[in-house]
């Protein structure tokens, strides 16, 4: 049996490079990728330090892209040899959330992510159906095709916030999320503001030309209230899971808070009168939809500034070690400062 | 001087009978209007217990109409004769959030609300800005008429919710609030239900033909995801200020809550992490806006069961005695079991 | 070869009933349904006369619902038994319309059309893909489980109408689809009316307690402001094809023309500064999206009054005779009075 | 009594320098304002050529702003010495469109326009009431100021078509509207292309950094659909007032179309089945509406290139030139080359 090389999340805090069988076609609309990057989510991360939901001994890695090297008896929309983003998403198509259109929130879609319940692109080769996979065009390469899935979360987030010329916008967290949330920002509204802990991530924000403050020095509230001239921002981008307050008291009345970080173990304590009081809209909404052609569109139109969000691209082999760079000290599982923003491996060279 | 009597606010607890002197015109676009009836809010119940701002020596009453018997200098839309209904919520006009369309976030909306901050209609007359009047069709008699402005922010509620013919609804908290949301689910939605702690209330509920659950007794989360075959409530009004966290159990994947009651000394504590993950969208709003005309269409048209809201009319002289059936002892300012719906005073024959 | 009655579309005006062999799944993911019910639309009516796209021997139909009697080797969501209504409209999943949500503008839509590019419900049996199926609940019987996707497209037009409590109506054309967005207006809106020419749809507009007016007696657009008190309609459903300028002289300035009649061979003369000066909202929509559900939601719930609107259930024998009751005449092909609204066939007892 | 300079349409075809007498407030809420600068719009073209409603003998002129120097007894929210942007089109406050949030309908929006139907700003002086006053940010100098209304206008576009990051945008013309339009879609969207058939603005379009077609030399609908990889356009703004027919073949099933340029004298020729089958929205809205403060935000923070925009500023007395630049020959009253985008004219030094 033919082998490859996998990194696989054996359990919490286990990360392992394994020989594994290369996968083959199983269902009539299978299609095996040759993987070529795959980027490193601080999802995966989380997984590794059991603060995510996981299934032990599964080869991890969401966010990939690669060449189609096998079809099952009933592919017809891709072929051998075309060049795929994936959506690792897998939706039922018959729930009726699916049937309603809400299709991320298909009843069944935790059960299948790819990278996270079933095998996916920290490996050489990855089996996925054919539904997940979007062709791209010549001017993505492989490290930015790695990116469009996370990039669809975002245009989803895009989508509801409807976001418009004349808006203050504040984005708390400047991971990649809050990256590309930013780099939409620039485009569009009238003023944006990035906050951030960690100093390399500060750096890459200055970087950017982006005006970032730190909360554990800066007065936020009284920052955005002064960068708007007294208004506070228009919509608020709550992009590390533990700042919802926060976001309430920097949100203009009328405005929206978009709650898009995820950290399960953080509890806010709100006052929904003043919700009311202040007529805010928190805007929840989980992953991308519909958005992955979309997310295409806006990469091979280079709309965004790209370039600082790539750290580097390494070796598979080296992928343990780069988790300590997205801020997993791999001794403890506990948080250490980061120094990279994404960080892709590269299977093929 | 002319006098007139009034039930005035002299402070927490205090409401007394005074003669005042009438109000005349004192600014180019003022009118006075000769009151015929006038609401009891839950607002004003507040008022009275100290849990909402307020103004010692005021007379309250925000949900009036009557007849324009004097008008100012610069009066050029209403004129003396019209019989009118009242928007007790002045907007300035001139700051930012009004001049964006956003007038129920206007600065000063707070400063000014006629029955709160200044003189109201519990009393013979009140003097109010032209631009307050709504004139008042004759299919709409005069009770009716003292409830357009409470329907008002109701209609500002379904503008923003866009209910829709297969939503599930839920309703929490059947006051007068939560009565008008539920006609209109009743009307518009595949299947609406209530929660309503006080027997009175339950009665009325059920004669308007609706499925009513007590949350001391029932268990809620169970009974809107069977009455919904697993699904839960598309729509969730929050009518009692204090069941934020219930609405949140009660909501499906991608619904909208709708935190409608307002009580400021509630804390919610809740996981921002499950708005996400459940796609939840949360809209809070405030006041009626734009919505007088709206709420006069469709009292002018009988579109809502409007009997079983009125409990009972009453002269000025018994309102302090109705304050305790809407749920006030008035010696000890605590909650008491209600009797009433809504109660309307008049000052007319 | 076992076989089948089907009443088989031959060409233009050639409708015939045949025996057809019974299909067999052929794709792992094809049912094959044993029909109980099958409506006539206007759609198969304007086939017959050569006034839609078709295929020449083709079993029309796409209105019915039935029973699962056979399943593909890959079928998951239904079963064996399973009493389901059609989707008729295949979406391909696949290019970037179905992939940005907007899947009744898929690209293949046209192509596959169950009953009017290939083999559809006028028969005994029907092969269709899983996808197409939904189940019916008990509350929903077969004659009105024929109705589902009728009342889908209707939703559709619903979801993007956002119809409030305070909006004034007009439907123009009372045939089937009228009929439905007045019944959903009856419930939601503050006043209705409806315009017909034909004696016996107006007959079941009155027995539906609706105002009615005739294009060929009455001046609509006269009518609908007096009937509005000056305002004209916030809504303006077009659903004969033929009146968007009619449509155009009735709705109130920033009001919603809801162009949902089809006719190819309809031209309009309008005057584009019109719209503009008038913030008119010209809202095309094109079929049911993601409304299977919701309209089976409607249905069991018996939210609509759906009575007058089936005007007799025919053996499939009948059926040819049925077009002359919509308004076929079998010899000219050219319209003839109507005598029915809605003509549903049973194959089975 | 006090005089100042004018310049004034008398009649059709005739704008005459006059001097006339300095306006003083009469109504408590009036103010006055000394003149900077004031922009020549397109309608004032119109006008020149009775192909706008006018009024004889009335100062043209709607986009200034200037300094305000004295104010009625009941102005309140601005002061002598402010620097302000004028709103031009005065909304009554009171029909049912106005109370219902829809100002640009107003019923007497057209009645009262400034500079139109009351004497406007190509003059030293001019009296407005005072809620049609915005005060100025220092970052917004003069001749950028005299723009703020028609930004206004064009963010009342943006806000109905929520422009998304991956659209593909078309606007056909690219005078000052298409100008600003393209500003926005090029800060926004994935791609942007103009149309324009004048030479002058076709170069001003290049400057721009543009994609620019000639609608007399270029296939626009099959340059569209090869610049969108085959999609078509997701957004096309029709800001000429004649090309709503082109509109219709260049936008994508299930886009947008914005008639945004008026022209009366125009009737387009449409099938409405085709919006239906391709789901086409036609959104028409009229003049600005709660947009001069996001256009002065946008203007305050240099979102857009503004540069190209401003051919020139000219004295009041060159006025009657320009209009020769901006394609109005003085002697035929027809159209003209232009050899201008906006020209701006100064009051003051």
């Amino acid at each position: 049996m033919e082998k490859m090389k996998a990194l696989v999340f054996k359990d919490i805090g286990r990360l392992v490079l394994e020989d594994r069988p290369v996968p083959h076609v199983q269902e009539p609309d299978d299609v095996v990728i040759k993987i070529s990057r795959v980027g490193i989510c601080g999802t995966d991360v989380k997984i590794m330090q059991g603060k995510h939901h996981f299934k032990p001994d599964t080869v991890l890695g969401h966010e990939f892209c690669g060449e189609i090297v096998e079809v099952g008896s009933h592919v017809h929309h891709v072929k051998l040899g075309d060049r795929v983003s994936i959506d690792n998403n897998i939706r039922c198509g018959f729930c009726s959330f699916c049937r309603m259109g809400l299709t991320s929130q298909c009843v069944e879609i935790k059960k299948n992510a790819i990278g996270v319940m079933r095998d996916g692109g920290y490996a050489e080769y990855c089996l996925v159906p054919e539904k997940q996979c979007y062709v791209l065009p010549d001017e993505i390469d492989d490290v930015l095709g790695s990116q469009v899935e996370t990039l669809a979360t975002v245009v989803n987030g895009m989508n509801h916030l409807q976001m418009l010329p004349y808006d203050y916008v504040l984005i708390l967290g400047f991971g990649p999320i809050g990256y590309l949330f930013a780099q939409f920002a620039k485009n569009i509204a009238a003023k944006v503001a990035v906050t951030e802990i960690d100093p390399f991530r500060i750096g890459v924000a200055k970087e950017c030309g982006l005006t970032v403050w730190n909360p554990h020095v800066d007065d936020i509230e009284k920052n955005i209230t002064e960068f708007t001239y007294g208004r506070k921002a228009d919509i608020v981008v709550e992009a590390t899971g533990n700042a919802l307050e926060q976001a309430l008291t920097c949100v203009t009345p009328g405005g929206k808070v978009l709650p898009f970080g995820m950290d399960s173990s953080i509890t806010a304590s709100i006052v929904p009168n003043e919700i009311t009081r202040w007529a805010t809209k928190i805007i929840g909404l989980y992953l991308g939809q519909n958005t992955m052609v979309p997310a295409i569109r806006i990469f091979q139109e280079k709309r965004l500034n790209m370039k600082p969000f790539f750290t580097k691209v390494i070796p598979l082999e080296d992928g343990l070690e780069a988790f300590g760079c997205l801020g997993l000290d791999p001794n403890t599982l506990q948080h250490q400062p980061k120094s990279a923003m994404k960080i892709v491996m590269k299977m093929q060279p």
